[in-house]
């Protein structure tokens, strides 16, 4: 019988050539299809909302996979968790409606990137943080980081090289907040993101916490729509995908 | 001009065969003694308030060593931590009181061990955690934990094959917290502990939290000071050395 699978997946990005199939390369995708294909006998495509860069995490991300078999979805989860190394641990899965396509149907993403700053690195954080030392101004970062908030052309923020294609997103938050030990956590939304956009943006954000740049000119980077103007890319390790969002009707409920 | 160094030192346990240095594995205290040689061109042998076996944190381990040389304290730690991988972080270093020795020294010791207790595991908390699907009952846990605390004899949660002494401890705080996200934390303070001694009680205490033991079969367990009555070792990688404490007067101030 044909079904439709949604499934919400956490990984460690940090032994991973990024989330995409690539040959000889341990992939996550890759190691979920070869996962999938032991059980079922048969090669599965995976549909993810999007790929993730190498060395990226997540937390919420989302795939759909077609598969013509007797499995339940429960079955699936538990098969591939406890095939799958303890870097990737499927969250849920449940039978989608038969039309549900995690990346087509994808109408949000939040993104969370995590900061360390402070005079000295954390052992515990080390895979998971960029670690910053020199103090960083996070009230005039916020500033800046709130004129993201809106519908504007990104093509300041894409990664070099990235394919052409329509750079125009909404952000709906941008937002940082801070603990005692100096984590940083920077939580933004968007109907979508171009590549590195997020890596970029904060790469440039922490120019402006350094006052290298001001909240003005970061206004300006982004009015300029070329890439050249932006700071570096943030380091990857520090880039969760925290949650995919969709639409009501498109829920991944069965039926 | 000798010199009498303290170190307080944060370190991931994860990649190294324990803190004491042995032939052909890579160790905290090996690595560090040959980042010392390399500084002050020769060979310095650490001290430490302890050995922590294979696989166990730090946040707070301490250790002193003595040096006939002009670096500074300040020195020390910069060039430590500039040479040292980033799964080991000098977090203090300080110039001592002459007659300073961190395991001599040492009247107690904080530790701290982590369960993670929920139906799905986390990957970024799989290298600091015990990961445990079965529901704990923490409120018998904390029980047994009670009885812990005071003048015992823990022969009964000492390491087999561990070398004979006085095995009289006084534990003077046995604690677990829990957050929402299935984190338990178990923090244990006495002036001194045997070796396995917390991972063996950890290991008993989750029997508690199933309900395969009492509490009052617990209190039977340490009365016996018979180590086979115990429950298993709790693996490593959920124990964190957080604090080693000294007398005031031999808090490590230089002079």
């Amino acid at each position: 019988m044909m079904k439709n699978f949604k499934m919400t997946i956490e990984y460690d990005g940090g032994d991973y050539a990024g989330w995409q199939r690539q040959k000889n390369r341990r992939t996550i995708q890759g190691e979920i299809e070869a996962a999938l294909e032991t059980m079922t006998g048969r090669p599965i495509r995976l549909h993810a909302s999007g790929r993730t860069d190498a060395g990226v995490h997540a937390v919420g991300q989302v795939v759909s996979f077609r598969c013509d078999t007797g499995l339940s979805a429960a079955t699936f989860q538990k098969g591939l968790n406890s095939m799958l190394g303890d870097a990737i641990v499927i969250r849920e899965c449940r039978e989608a409606g038969d039309g549900f396509h995690a990346r087509f149907d994808a109408v949000g993403k939040t993104y969370h990137y995590h900061i360390l700053n402070r005079p000295l690195p954390s052992v515990v954080h080390r895979r998971y943080v960029w670690f910053i030392r020199r103090p960083l101004d996070v009230s005039v970062m916020q500033q800046a980081a709130d004129l993201l908030v809106g519908e504007h052309d990104f093509s300041a923020f894409e990664g070099a090289g990235s394919p052409r294609e329509h750079s125009v997103r909404i952000i709906t938050e941008a937002r940082f907040s801070t603990d005692p030990d100096g984590l940083i956590t920077f939580r933004i939304s968007a109907n979508g993101f171009l590549r590195f956009m997020v890596r970029n943006i904060v790469g440039t954000l922490v120019d402006v916490g350094h006052c290298k740049t001001t909240p003005a000119a970061f206004k300006e980077i982004l009015g300029s729509r070329h890439r050249g103007r932006a700071g570096a890319t943030a380091p990857p390790q520090g880039l969760f995908l925290m949650k995919v969002r969709y639409p009501d009707s498109k829920s991944g409920r069965a039926g």
